[in-house]
């Protein structure tokens, strides 16, 4: 089974905690919006959206930084996704 | 009976919950935004919405993913349907 | 008396929902939004409403699906009648 | 004494409601948004008006159906008037 | 001392409403938005305000009708005076 | 230390209430907002401002009027300044 | 580890306020909005952002003034960072 994120919509895998802190970053934040070190595993194609035109800067693989509680939790095969917007994603990170 | 949709709206069925946890997709996600499999059956044309063109990318016959409390529920000839506007359709669901 | 309606402006007159039931609709729905089926029978001239370039696509005579609480209601020569914005409707229903 | 509205103002004078009766157009309506028959008895040039060309189509002696609780009242040489911007008039009425 | 309003503002002194009445002019309306007849004594340059094209219209000197809430109210010299901007204006008065 | 504001806006820093009084202009207001007298010390480069070209009118030396509860207080080199977008000065005030 | 902000995003590291208060800047304001002097340490590309475009005009190690409650908080490597906009950064400080 595949999701095909419509516009600028983006497929992302909520990464495990306890790795990424091995890797340095540490997330705090207010209890209000909490970030989370997340997978790319789909990319809409942009487009035109409301009006306007959006070009995709994020591609699969990729390690993001989001709002914990942006987009919309799906689960897709047993593995927990999140449909989020490409202008929810705050940063790239790289190891 | 058959409903024509304006604009960019598109009429969707609701796809059973145990036919799609079959092929992997399970649902989560909070009270406020549970999303939903549903497939396409009628698309609106598309074109000048709110002083914008919208282009029309779904299609009769998609399995789509959205909120379950987007749109307008109706029953048509005995089944239950949703009109929700294109841009409320986080992605395309391909088994 | 006659109702002529400005910019994009429609006024419809709530079909009974009798009726309605023998073609086969069943309208359900929240009590939040309701839709219904109303005939058109009036259509404003469209044009430029808030800056945007209006086309009218609904025509006098046309089944349309709406919500039951858009709009503005009026009672003409008896007739209970809504004054709603193109924009309000959702689909035309055909039989 | 004389009242010149500005940009896309529009000058309305209520007309009675029972002699609006007698020509078949009875008012009905929630108590949030009432519609009312008023005259229009002077019009705004209309133009840019919130960076948006605005075209004035109702003149000087039509009657027009607008929400009860749109606009400001004023009382002109004993005459209670409001002013409301054109876009929130609904409908002219002809006899 | 002089007040010279930036962009669409104008500055406007209120007119008593005893001189008013006499003229014929009664201002009535709900406690929310009570209109009241004021003087412009300073005009702001207008042009682009937000991005649109401003063009003022009123002129020192002009009698206006404004909601009384609208506005920042200053002293200036020992005579109250507001500053509104253009937009908040609803007609001009002409005896 | 030197503050240098970004984009379209400004520092300003309050005059003494007591020092305006003297000049003929006292404040009044709602405490909802209440306007002040500030002097600006620092104006920002303008430019695209939200996607919206903004040209500076507001120059150092300038006294403005503001409401007291726009922008974000800081205190440089012990005096209390504020930062405010151009958009929220309401008036020059020449003596 | 590395964060590459998105769009118009920019990464910066809150500067001890001790050591601030020496260069003579002490910050105040209402609990509602309190600013703060942070570096940047990272810098999005800008472009097109919700439409519009976004010419990033803070740059690596520049000392900026941003509202406390303004953007998303991350430690990177032990080291704790905010995530904002652009355009949330109120003014760059300069010694």
């Amino acid at each position: 089974m595949k999701i095909i994120p419509l516009a600028d919509r983006v497929v992302i895998k909520t990464v495990e905690v306890e790795e990424t802190t091995k890797g340095g970053l540490i997330l705090t934040g207010s209890a209000k919006e909490k970030p989370q070190v997340a997978e790319v595993i789909a990319v809409g194609p942009g487009g035109i959206v409301d009006g306007k035109e959006v070009k995709m800067t994020v591609k699969v693989g990729d390690k993001v930084l989001t709002s914990k509680y942006s987009g919309t939790e799906v689960k897709v095969d047993g593995e927990e996704c999140t449909i989020v917007r490409q202008g929810d994603i705050l940063a790239v990170v790289e190891d």
